[in-house]
């Protein structure tokens, strides 16, 4: 039986039910132009040290990550991933009590706070009209994700301090935020020092396009970060993972290629995506969009997998969007052309012709 | 400051305390003879596919670890090393109730039960006569090491099945019991769909000598590992230890080579210490022996650190030893008679003479 993934990129499903592979992957939001150089070559210089256990305290990791968010490393603790430390995140999380989640919302949210016994107040955003955030959410504990995944909606620092401040605990998945140009990006980090209820959560593989390598951080109070440390053990960041991590901030050349590609990339996709009848994206911040079409996603999305190798993220596990929705990475020119080919060919063909 | 490490392996701490690098670590209980070639190659044919997340099912690799154990793959849960399994199983100890351990006993697994809240039974292990299993553990839950760390003993598997048999839940790290050759091997792994109470947790990166990749496995029934699938994140195993996990196994001439080195290496290493006043090594089946001292352990590591560049693991945080005993890491012959001299150096320079 081939279970249907609740996550994007999940290829070995994808190849499974098309029967070919898939070329084009617009299901996971990653990078388009990584890993830069400087990864590839941390993970070599670093393959003879496998032979060591990592350092437990990865103190080089967790100084090159302090260094570039002006943050003491005791504010930083490094993840399997950050989808590892959204494990830990969600024991502090039930703890503190009800905890309001923006929905839809990342399936793997559910998965942790279950396993924490953390009790969730569900509050459904509004897809269709302006929302304040002190309107959609209680004053509770907090799991928010900022840009929102899968939306792509940016919420403005301002909205968020008031909550943060009468909260017991909030915690905020930033995975995406490093897409976005540094003056237009809205992260907490600036006031952790402020809230040591506030726990972010960063990814390093999305924006630097190594998924598969497993790296992320949480930053948070001092002693919030030595409880975690007892919940897991000593070695969760493999080698390679922290060598590049310890590079991989510090190119700027980069960072400043992405987001000079991203903001018009995405508006062309968004406005191609908005000519094909049938289709309707919905605006966003980050580097993938949430589109709402005439057609049911999962119908869609084999079609374009077996005539175009194409894979986007159907929603079925945002259970609140229904079966009419997906979701798209932004990637290069060229291939955002070919998605906006392949979804025409696949809508035309499949959409009954209103004139016959 | 600098906390002293509670494992082996750590050559950070060591280079910062000695002030010059390790270029001999006995510390860890890594195999000198990995890793084996097929590892490398397996890590660099995977490393472009870090573009992608890995497949959550981890398919191939389950696959060929059911195939090394002949089970099923259902019955198979890798991990990111065995030390991250142990976070889960001790969380089904805490539910099984009062869990009997032998002391001394691998500081993680305080750190684990601690925070499933594992009330632990201590059950102290005579070190100079032999004991019976059903002397030493009460009916209960039982977390084992088998080969038993740091002392090396090997439980008969004839005097495991009774206690398993009474027991609400068993969990047994086998993290060494790769190095014992197979007709020597007391695995509990054939006993898994006799008894759905048990846990085994396996290393698949100390014998082929990649600690700092990160990766294990756990076996036990599919209804306790689908309970165990909701504890963590979906993609807790990086690409290239995936990749590496579905070929090393079929490596039977890595593993016979190790196999053949052990038992004279370790006998002629036993003998070496034994040799030397002042030091008293344990009998032990794995691949690193316990030793006496008499001297401060941590005063002779250090003292070898500086003269000698090796490091030896102190046993201080396997607090029922006291001060006096290391355990070190058999490894080739140059290097352990390197380790040999160095220790009957250190050993003759620091006890004093009683002749004077």
């Amino acid at each position: 039986m081939i279970t249907r993934p609740t996550h994007g990129g999940n290829l070995t499903w994808a190849t499974q039910v098309a029967g070919s592979p898939v070329l084009w992957d617009f299901s996971a939001s990653i990078n388009p132009w990584g890993p830069p150089e400087c990864a590839i070559a941390a993970i070599q210089a670093a393959i003879p040290e496998l032979i060591h256990y990592p350092d437990p305290d990865y103190g080089v990791l967790r100084g090159a990550i302090a260094q570039h968010h002006n943050l003491d490393p005791a504010w930083v603790f490094p993840g399997n991933g950050a989808a590892e430390l959204l494990t830990w995140a969600a024991m502090d999380l039930a703890q503190a009590g009800i905890t309001a989640l923006i929905t839809p919302a990342f399936a793997d949210y559910g998965r942790a706070c279950r396993a924490a016994g953390v009790v969730l107040l569900p509050c459904g955003l509004d897809l269709h009209n302006e929302q304040r955030l002190e309107d959609l959410l209680p004053p509770s504990a907090l799991l928010l994700n900022n840009p929102h995944n899968p939306t792509g909606k940016l919420w403005p620092v301002a909205e968020l301090l008031p909550l943060i401040a009468e909260s017991p605990c909030v915690v905020v998945d930033e995975a995406f935020m490093d897409f976005l140009p540094l003056a237009q990006q809205q992260s907490l980090i600036p006031y952790l020092a402020e809230f040591p209820q506030l726990v972010v959560l960063r990814s390093l593989t999305k924006f630097y396009s190594l998924p598969g390598l497993r790296l992320g951080y949480a930053l948070a109070h001092p002693d919030r970060l030595a409880q975690w440390r007892q919940r897991r053990d000593p070695w969760a960041v493999n080698q390679l993972a922290a060598a590049v991590g310890a590079v991989v901030l510090q190119d700027q050349e980069f960072a400043a290629q992405t987001w000079a590609w991203l903001p018009s990339a995405r508006e062309k996709l968004f406005n191609g995506l908005a000519a094909i009848p049938g289709l309707t994206p919905y605006p966003g911040a980050a580097n993938f969009l949430l589109v709402e079409t005439a057609l049911k996603s999962d119908v869609l999305q084999l079609d374009l997998l077996k005539t175009a190798q194409v894979l986007i993220r159907d929603c079925l596990s945002f259970s609140e969007l229904g079966d009419r929705f997906f979701r798209v990475a932004v990637r290069t020119e060229p291939e955002n052309q070919h998605l906006l080919t392949a979804l025409a060919h696949s809508l035309h063909r499949l959409t009954p012709n209103p004139h016959v």
